[in-house]
């Protein structure tokens, strides 16, 4: 195998055994016997399981998450909300993402690097989507962009991740419909 | 003890020993120990483990997510939002809810249960603030109370049992103006 393809492998047996067993009983050695090279080859990468799953998910995480630019904000909300919902209805990340959540709460480490990773992708995103919004006059100016990548992922990770709410196709264009409502110019209370 | 103190003492050792070590790790001889009761007492009450933890848990989550009725849905929102941050902000609740996130993963059964007292309670939530809203006149009838429910705790729940971004005083009342927003008639896009 190439070197970029060992990797490939390994990255693969690493998202699947963490789906199958979880990271608690995860072993370099069931992750090297799935992805067909030894565990060398792992070592050579990473230092140890930790930083092996961190690294994985993390990139796993960050590609999954897109930047969209469709020219204009209602376009680049659906987008997003679309990938994201395909990404958490995915069988792997329901599995994954509640065991590395259960993680995190007992281990400060894999709490802090999770914790950063999630924080930094989405200040990029809403900076990026709300950035240009604000650029082509559709969001006003001081749009905090913050909370409105939590009004974008909040529902979404909650309804899907968490109360496990089966979502219909009227659903996502409700929701993005509610978020452009709540980001455009507040009116005064009638 | 009188009965309604032992199940109390037992609760508190239960919402505790989840928090310490785990759903996995639990046993019933150590919520015995830290109850101050014979295992009996506790036999008597569930006959396993999951079956009293999702009880307890249940109970404790639904007691946490109050149905207000402030005489306004603003009020409302900010009542409700307010004290569901603080829940998840409680260390004890920071703890529990990855854990069992995980374990509902792997246990359908646990996974079923939970999901079904989250959906009950937020429906019964939703249909009662914004059926009040509707009524007042605040926000109009067929206004959908799921999607309500999922912009009001969506975003709280990511921030702070997923991202965990500290929030500052001004955020509560941002999100809750942005989820007013989100709620009021729609307007069209400019």
């Amino acid at each position: 195998m190439l070197r970029g393809d060992i990797t490939a492998a390994i990255r693969n047996a690493v998202m699947n055994e963490l789906a199958e067993v979880g990271y608690g009983r995860l072993s370099i050695e069931a992750v090297a016997r799935r992805a067909g090279v030894g565990k060398t080859a792992i070592y050579r990468r990473w230092s140890n399981k930790l930083e092996m799953v961190l690294e994985i998910v993390s990139a796993v995480a960050e590609r999954s998450v897109p930047m969209p630019d469709t020219g204009s904000f209602a376009g680049d909300l659906q987008l997003l909300m679309f990938i994201v919902s395909k990404a958490l209805q995915h069988q792997i990340a329901s599995q994954i993402i509640p065991d590395l959540m259960a993680e995190a709460a007992r281990n400060p480490k894999i709490a802090e690097t999770l914790q950063r990773a999630l924080r930094t992708h989405q200040q990029a995103v809403g900076e990026k989507i709300v950035g240009q919004a604000v650029e082509r006059g559709e969001l006003p100016a001081g749009t905090n962009a913050d909370l409105a990548v939590d009004l974008m992922l909040g529902p979404l990770y909650w309804r899907l991740a968490v109360s496990r709410t089966p979502i219909d196709d009227d659903y996502l264009e409700n929701l993005s419909t509610a978020v452009l409502g709540a980001l455009r110019e507040p009116r005064p209370a009638h």
